[in-house]
């Protein structure tokens, strides 16, 4: 359905705007329901931005809600930046495929469909009794990054290929009916290229920004802040340049979760953001194309360092904070999880009027 | 099963002691999952504390969940200190039985069973086509508390009589199966009774306790927190008698549910609390038997001025902050679908070995 605009190098899809007659509706409605006004706090606030999300009111609870992870390897971890190997990637991909991951256990508790794309495994997958409930994609654009330290970590060409993926994923999901995304993501060594992607964006110093991942201590943190501002010093990527900022300092993974949120944007399907990474990659969304912002939502505040000014540069404010730091979307489950309840809510209360229940003395 | 010691008002059922050596076992079972250590943050910990509060590991996740709603009104509304009218808390147990309240929407996208006693409601519950899959439990034990600014609220022996209805409650559901609680209420005038008795327990002055309720304005909170400085200053109970303290300026709906809290204990079933009011009666709870806190689980932090301060006095951190203050047991019902996801990350995640997924060098 999508109108395209083609560049020299991508077709950026548009984003239509975010429905304000349809929310208007909507907070019209929360407000004849049986509560006391703003009873339900920030439950309200995601079922009327739901509405205007999807274009409608009323408006059904999402029903058709698809995770999606995307797996890449990154060649920064030569530089001793994270606490475990970069064999974890193709191992836990493998996993995930098995059925033995976090988020293989809280997609079965809330009925999520659960897919994997591979877009920049560096190894192979090992062999695994591949679930059938668990959808695979092998979109591979190169066998993970390049060292950023040392050299872009991809070419334009590539970044732009791996945020195609991302988006041809989005539109396939709600080809299916999706009606609500949750991106995550796999790659030891990404939440390094993530932090270097929210400095490049912010100006901020790497330092305030640099988190230990999946456990530096803080001699390994130091490093890793380290290994960010010498690159930041290298490839000096322009702030505004979405796909300059991926080749330079990004990850195949984020670049395709960048086009995932592009892609759920402009088919009206809302895009769970899930922690440190999938924020990164949103900020480069919506450079892209800052009408994504109303289509993204903001699930967890991780324990990472950098995520709570992530989402400051971002606008958006999480949903919890359960000091949540796995990736996976798992944090972005239990955000689409409340926004699927809050839309229940507004959809089946009754209203003062049909329950015949005494609304304040006005 | 549970052994009871008699006194001469009630039966105080006999709290087992949480199992720390069970709790220990699925600690040492996080660690060996296919994740960094911690990074499932506060999910991990409520799974623990399940299996310590269950009294085995592995446990399975909580797969029969019942939300049992307490209703009763306040002679204190005499006073003006509700935005709603009395009438309302009839008509919203209608609302429940018919299944058009925030908690039927709720319970029902969480497969929660949900139940209604009416504990103490003032006036007749108007006819409604009650729908069979809500539970109601007529155990009204009078029409309403008196106005405690001029009288105490209840007898002792009423107080008690409320306090075994929770009791029989959470037994019942025990002997059916259930294996997560989750409290709630409905009572116009609550929120002054609740901030009563935190004010009673804590010495707090009631302006730092007494919030908006339903929707009170600053000059009708005002009022409010007049009216229980003056009740604390007529009955000034003993802040260590849970009945005394019920008795003076409680509720039926808060006794009975310090009793349901006692009785889920006293069968290793946790209950989950929802928010200012059923944190006021877990204090109770725990003033009969201190065992009971480890059988508590805090769900959100309401915007009710007070619940901050009564879950420090509690001791326990609520898991979320959504802004809300309905009651009826909505908060709790999130808290308790994470504890049943976080149970079911503990139970069905591959470990390290099994997915032969590298952990880190060590």
């Amino acid at each position: 359905m999508s109108q395209e605009q083609t560049t020299s190098t991508w077709a950026i899809p548009l984003v239509p705007a975010f429905d304000e007659a349809a929310a208007r509706a909507a907070r019209a409605h929360q407000g004849a329901l049986t509560k006391p006004p703003g009873s339900l706090g920030r439950l309200e606030d995601l079922a009327v931005a739901y509405a205007g999300q999807r274009g409608r009111f009323p408006v059904a609870p999402p029903s058709a809600v698809e995770v999606w992870i995307f797996a890449g390897d990154h060649g920064v971890v030569a530089e001793g930046v994270s606490a475990y190997p970069a064999e974890v990637t193709p191992a836990m991909v493998a996993n995930f495929l098995g059925g033995g991951a976090a988020i293989n256990a809280l997609a079965r508790v809330h009925g999520f469909g659960l897919g994997i794309a591979d877009v920049g495994v560096a190894s192979p997958i090992p062999a695994v009794s591949h679930r059938g409930d668990v959808r695979f994609l092998d979109a591979r654009i190169r066998r993970g990054t390049r060292n950023f330290r040392k050299e872009p970590a991809l070419s334009r060409a590539e970044a732009a290929a791996a945020m195609e993926v991302g988006l041809r994923v989005a539109r396939e999901a709600d080809d299916r009916g999706a009606d609500l995304l949750v991106g995550g993501e796999m790659g030891i060594g990404n939440t390094t290229a993530a932090a270097a992607l929210v400095c490049a964006i912010s100006g901020d110093d790497p330092s305030d920004v640099v988190g230990a991942g999946t456990g530096l201590d803080e001699a390994g943190r130091a490093r890793k802040a380290t290994v960010v501002r010498e690159a930041l010093a290298l490839h000096r990527p322009d702030p505004k340049d979405p796909l300059g900022l991926l080749a330079a300092v990004g990850g195949l993974e984020i670049a395709a979760l960048a086009g995932f949120m592009l892609g759920g944007a402009s088919r009206r399907v809302p895009v769970v953001v899930d922690g440190f990474i999938c924020t990164a990659a949103a900020l480069v969304a919506v450079l892209v194309a800052p009408a994504v912002r109303s289509y993204l939502v903001a699930s967890h505040l991780s324990a990472e360092r950098g995520h709570r000014r992530a989402c400051e540069l971002l606008g958006l404010a999480p949903l919890v904070d359960l000091g949540l730091r796995l990736g996976e979307g798992t944090g972005g489950v239990l955000g689409a999880h409340l926004l699927r309840a809050a839309v229940a809510l507004q959809a089946e209360m009754a209203t003062f009027d049909s329950a015949a229940v005494p609304d304040r003395a006005r």
